[in-house]
Order: C-alpha cells, then sequence, then structure tokens
C-alpha cells in the first residue's frame, strides 16, 4: 500500500468547493472518480483542508492510498490526462506512511485578489473582487497588524462552524498592490476558520474605505462577536496558495 | 457630433475577433449595439486594428461619432451596465475631429503569455499557450534581436493577408520568465501584419526548444517564405496591450 500524496491546482468556478457532497461537483470528488479510472481502485482523498464553493487553489496538497503499481510520473501523466482542464495534478509523490495531508498540515497560505479600480476586469473578473471606491492601503496595513499572532478569531468565525478553540495563529499578513489595481492580501496562519480569511478580507476592506478606523479591527477581534466585523468577501477572490508541513 | 475614444478590455475568448462578420458574435457588434442601446444612435466604432477570434486586449482603442449629449463619465457607467462582462470599458474621451483609431496609430504593444511547464495550469488555461518542454530563454532572446527593427516581414505573414507592403518596423522585443514559469513575449512595433505576433511566437518557441538555431530566425525572416517560419501560436496566449498615438 503506497502513501499518495498529490499537489493540485483548480479553478474553483465551476464546483461547490472542495468536500465531496451529495448532488453537487466537488473537487474531492471529481478527483476520487478520475483516481478510479485509472488505478481502478475506490479511494479516499484527504484534502489539507476544505475550500469553500467558488474558492480556488494553487497547490492544494492531498493524500490516498493506493496499492496499484503505478509509478509517479506515470500516474501524473495519466490523471491529467482524463481530469478537467480546470484540475490540474503539480506533483505526484510517494510519502511515509505517516503523512496525512490534514493533520500534518504545519501552516496553510492564502491569497485574497482584489480588483480595486472604478471599472471591473473582463480578463480577470473570475479570480478578483471588484471593490470600487479607492482603498486606502496604507490604513489597511496598520489594521493587518492587530491580527497577527495569536489571537481568539471568533468574531471572524462564519456561522455554523462547529469548532470550539477559536485560537489560532496569524504568522504573516501583507498587502501589496500592483500598477493596475491589483490589491492582493497574503495571509498565512498554522489554521484556519471557517470563512475566516474572507471575513479578515471584508473588514480590512471597510478600513480600506474610511468606514472603520485600523484601530477598529482590534476592538472587533477583541470582541468575539461575528456581527461587529465586516462582511465576508466573495468566494472567487480567495486561493488556497501553499500548504506547508 | 462629438468624437468619442474608448479604452475597453476584452476577454476574447467567447468572440469571433473584433471585426464585425456576419452570424458570428464579434467585439465590434457588441459594443455597436450596447451603445445603440445607451445613444439610440446606430454609431460603427472603428478599432485601431482586428484582432483574431479568441485574442485577448487589454487596452483596445476605438473611435466612434456621437450626436447624444451624454456625459462622458455617464456614457462609460451606462456602458458598462448593459455589456457582458467580458467587455469593460476603462476610459471615454471626447477627442479632436482628427482622431481615427486605426488611421492615428504610432505604434502598438502586444504580449504573448506562455505557459512553458510539464504540467498546464488549471487557473490561466484560457490565457497562456500551454509549451511542455522548457524552452532556452537565452536562446530565444538572441533570436528575437534579429527581429528588431525595420525588416519586410512576409515570411511571418498570414496566408490570405491582401496587403502589398510587408516592411514593418519592430520597435521592441522583450522577454520574461516568472518564478511560475509564466513566459511573457512584448513585442511592439509601428504596425503588424496578420497572425505576425503568433507567427513569431510560434518559430521564438522552435528555437527555446532547440529545433532551430537564433540564427535560423534570421535566415528565415531574409527568406520571406511564410512555409520556412514556425507554426501559427494558438490565439488564446495573445493580449493586445497598448496602442500608442
Amino acid at each position: 500500500m503506497k502513501n499518495i500524496k498529490i499537489v493540485v491546482e483548480y479553478d474553483g468556478t465551476r464546483y461547490h468547493g472542495w468536500q465531496r457532497q451529495r448532488g453537487h461537483r466537488s473537487i474531492q470528488q471529481t478527483l476520487e472518480e478520475k483516481i478510479k479510472l485509472i488505478t481502478r481502485e475506490e479511494v479516499t482523498v484527504i484534502g489539507s483542508g476544505r475550500t469553500d464553493s467558488g474558492v480556488h487553489a494553487f497547490n492544494q496538497v492531498a493524500n490516498f492510498q493506493m496499492t496499484a503499481r503505478i509509478r509517479e510520473e506515470n500516474l501524473l501523466r495519466a490523471l491529467n490526462g482524463v481530469l478537467p482542464d480546470d484540475i490540474v495534478i503539480k506533483r505526484v509523490e510517494e510519502m511515509a506512511k505517516s503523512f496525512h495531508a490534514r493533520f500534518s498540515v504545519k501552516s496553510k497560505k492564502y491569497v485574497y485578489h482584489i480588483w480595486n479600480n472604478t471599472t471591473n476586469t473582463a480578463i480577470n473578473r473570475y479570480y478578483c473582487w471588484h471593490v470600487r471606491k479607492e482603498l486606502n492601503l496604507e490604513c489597511m496595513k496598520k489594521a493587518a497588524c492587530f491580527i497577527k499572532g495569536t489571537h481568539d478569531f471568533k468574531a471572524f468565525c462564519g456561522t455554523g462552524s462547529k469548532v470550539k478553540n477559536y485560537t489560532r495563529t496569524i504568522l504573516d499578513v501583507e498587502l501589496d498592490r500592483d500598477d493596475r489595481g491589483k490589491l492582493l492580501i497574503t495571509i498565512t496562519a498554522d489554521g484556519f476558520l471557517r470563512h475566516m480569511v474572507r471575513n479578515i478580507v471584508g473588514t480590512l476592506v471597510e478600513v480600506g474605505k474610511g468606514k472603520i478606523t485600523p484601530e477598529d479591527l482590534k476592538v472587533i477581534l477583541d470582541s468575539r462577536d461575528r456581527r461587529k466585523a465586516g462582511m465576508t468577501a466573495p468566494a472567487h477572490g480567495l486561493f488556497l496558495a501553499e500548504v506547508h508541513y
């Protein structure tokens, strides 16, 4: 039995997220079906974590157990040959038995793409949140400092989450704007709550618009009250960029 | 009568190119229909030049004559409100009578996107040509030097073109690769022949693969023989980036 790790890029536009669910097309289900087609084995593909409906990934990591004797490079080629073109396997690697795509995660990096311009973008419309009003990047950077480090992030956790412990450590937050108006918010943490990145981004955008001050973000964080935070930024601007083990 | 200049970004995926033609959806036709919806005037939208079926534009420039008394910023907003989301008007500006989007062009810049990696990209699949074999960028840069300047580009002109004069001046060629494997070829010239960028790119890729030498590109150019040049690179990697007046 081989423990196979895969690194997957996907365009989440057409999918109801990572997680297999009845009646909806998901990334996990598509991978499991195509792996079965190649290996003739029913496998369970374990992702590093779920991504919501519409969220993209540059480097999602997953693993599954396989008895089929197929060399890694052949499995990669065969899978990419049968997968739809919005899912690409970038790497296939045999791992030690102990490797688990979810439990072994040390940290993850997400990038959120905002198109900050009075007009939207035609080319990147499926991959950016369009925010018309000019955002004050300096204020957003100031606000972002308050979420660095270890905090209780309940104020930024989506309703319906079943976790008991809301404490996470944000290792890094970066904000960059390119000359065409694309603003990237990169957040690295040891773990993420449901909708956490999208709720933080929604609140940072409120700061950028001047609706709340950078210091208000600290007040919101300390309140542990979801109703005080900003809107949930739309899924299609979010990319799972890296998973670190 | 106002002479209105528009700057347009479009995703060419769903269109049969810029030029209006019977039985196919084009960018020009879509713009003319939507302008009529707003101004109630039948206008002819003159582009800086055609783009082929499937080619994209970051900043296509066009102009049309309008008698309707609508302020530029309102026209911009109204048009973007009715256009499909793969066409965006980025600027609207009233110009002098003498401005003509095609005849007044001084130069244009095209960018060609290649995804140079053994595996394709899911996210950028509609906007890059996937070339599996690792390309030798240094050889391609050497070859690109031979096309700079004023030459007869008949060897790189697509069949079916009706021009008599194949002489064009390439003002600049740049090749850059980012760390994820995206290779950009940027060509600025005072004018372009049919499929000229795509034929040059197809030939540069032959150089990058080591199938021909950089010096062969000069031999091909001098031959003025289309059959000697490489394949026409696919349309979906090509972007009209800038038009200079």
